[in-house]
């Protein structure tokens, strides 16, 4: 039996992790068979162009003749129809424009493997209902969700008491507030533990992404207490501590590609090249420290987002994150320009009536995101 | 509704708790209906006597009058009529006499609670066969059995590649060959971190007790791999590694209390009046050792057993360890005499027709232990 998977954002830090993920898996039936991405679609053409059965699709075409079937027009992963024959979606879309695909994989009744955290975080209340109402399943890609998952697997919601998040702290973990308020975007992109995009790189210097995560977390599993833990080490990516007093902790090497292909495979575990059998000894001496939010304000900010309890509070996070790091990287603002940039969003659009729909998340974040550039243009 | 308990060995260290645990849970409808002990059962009579629910059976009469039906002759727990109308079986009886009772619960249909480690160590094949017969259940009570039960939720056992039980390392972990060579049973009595029988206690100290916690995990869950780890802060209870290189933990305080009350709730799980939740700063800095088998042979000739494979050869180590212990208790050996008497018992006893049944195992069991008696009689 052979199943059926499109893997939307195939260019990105996810998406290529993935195709390496299917292509490991290929003798247990899981084939890819749509490709989407916003630019880069040469590269897909170029390894897959001779692959009848792939279709791709991309903003901008790759300009290269080739059997697989291309289509130009990435608003084609909004619509459900494009999803027919697909068994699994795989979200590897960074962004806001990772919704849209989202509503329409689930409306086709396909199972979405998701690391688009802006779905969860901006849209979670909706993505919630609709998931009951098309009886849908996500499961989440990312290491500390997939980890989280993993713990609850055979529990009762309710006999949960807190779930916990690990973060390897950001690349600028040691660093004292003076080193990192006069650290440029150039420098954190040099991440010691993981291989991820540009956006989440900062994110994780930040903590925002942490921040994000959280949100997520309670979102994805209806689950309110949501611990953080610095935990250089990588290696404990989530726990879920209960009302018994137990704690489930999940562990492995800091590799994408377990989360992805366990959300594959699941319930089984198959052993892939990339598999690296660990024990107790992996953890030995490991440390889980509190998160210093005077250093990192971006993830009190999340808290505080999280506390409204609203998708527009998350769209709000989410937008002005996006478009303040941007200007981060543009070298516009300071490291801490990201975070008071962030709080006056939170100020001016958090609080207000909730989003009914994806045109109001499209209307509130681009709303959001003018502001944070008149904000920086103002100040120049 | 009300779940029907009988818990066997009530007046033990596992009796005693599990009745504190159920008088905890007395709200959620589980009630001891039928407590049995080989003596001491004053002490039941005196704290249940005025429950006419109750019954109490004993080797030797309490010797009050109460309205607890009262009945003497501990045989009575071999027979599957015993337990008519009782839902949920707790054996906490130490040692060969709790394999009858687990037979006969499982025949009886109960649902069977276990931390009678010779049921699963020295009757383990038939036991599993005569669950598969049954369809019946058995979930183990000791922390790290429960622990690795606990891991081992949602999960598929073809997809386990190792199984991790932990070892607090004995009250003699940290002591010099020479030293532990001179110790006296009396010294070992005084263990760290967990309150136990006079028994296990020694077992803990020889790290017998892991030895024959590893065959149990390999009989309980029928996964040959089993890895020990001394891990000295026994918070972290058990792991389970897999394929795909995923490691769950599980941890809690180390307080049997916790893993019983699981036993009897689950999948639910509830707070009690000694729950005490835990986060990842409950593991903080925590170390996982391998353990040291040139001052702690038990260990290795426990794996010896366990490879053997078969159930004469955990009824040899359970009975050779048994009357060794008894003789180090009585001060008739010293420490390193009783894995010796183990290594002779095992070289003697361990090759040769496995047991049929439960006469076999009474019969080979008795002969290792006259062994034993012999061999020290001889050394004297």
């Amino acid at each position: 039996m052979s199943i059926n998977v499109a893997v939307l954002g195939a260019t990105g830090s996810i998406g290529r992790q993935t195709l390496e993920v299917l292509s490991a898996m290929k003798e247990y039936g899981v084939r890819p068979v749509l490709l989407a991405c916003a630019y880069n679609s040469a590269e897909l053409i170029k390894k897959y162009g001779d692959r009848r059965d792939i279709t791709v699709i991309s903003d901008r075409g790759s300009g290269i003749a080739a059997a697989a079937k291309e289509y130009v027009g990435t608003d084609l992963l909004n619509r459900a129809e494009t999803y027919a024959g697909i068994d699994v979606v795989i979200n590897g879309i960074g962004g806001l424009s990772g919704v849209g695909p989202t509503i329409a994989a689930l409306k086709a009744g396909c199972k979405l493997l998701t690391a688009n955290k802006e779905s969860v975080v901006a849209f979670g209340k909706h993505i919630t209902a609709l998931k009951a109402e098309t009886r849908g399943i996500i499961t989440p890609l990312d290491s500390e969700h997939s980890a989280i998952f993993q713990c609850l697997l055979g529990e009762d919601t309710d006999s949960v008491s807190k779930l916990i998040l690990t973060a390897s702290g950001g690349a600028l973990r040691d660093k004292k507030r003076e080193e990192i308020a006069e650290t440029k975007a150039a420098d954190c992109l040099k991440h010691p533990n993981w291989s991820m995009g540009v956006k989440v790189t900062i994110d994780s210097a930040t903590l925002m992404n942490k921040g994000l995560e959280l949100i997520e977390a309670r979102n994805l599993f209806g689950i309110n207490e949501v611990d953080i833990k610095i935990h250089r080490q990588s290696v404990v990516h989530g726990a879920a501590a209960f009302k018994d007093g137990s704690l489930k902790i999940y562990a492995s090497k800091p590799d994408m590609r377990i989360p992805i292909a366990y959300a594959l495979s699941m319930p089984k575990r198959y052993k892939l090249p990339f598999s690296e059998e660990i024990g107790l000894e992996a953890v030995n001496g490991f440390t889980y420290t509190e998160p210093d939010t005077d250093r990192f304000p971006c993830l009190k900010l999340a808290k505080v987002a999280a506390d409204y309890g609203t998708d527009r509070a998350g769209a709000v996070l989410t937008a002005a994150d996006e478009a303040a790091v941007n200007a981060y990287l543009r070298d516009e603002i300071d490291f801490y320009g990201v975070s008071e940039l962030i709080e006056k969003a939170l100020e001016r659009f958090a609080t207000g009536p909730e989003i009914a729909d994806v045109y109001q998340l499209h209307s509130i974040t681009d709303e959001v995101k003018e502001y944070i550039l008149e904000s920086i243009g103002g100040g120049n």
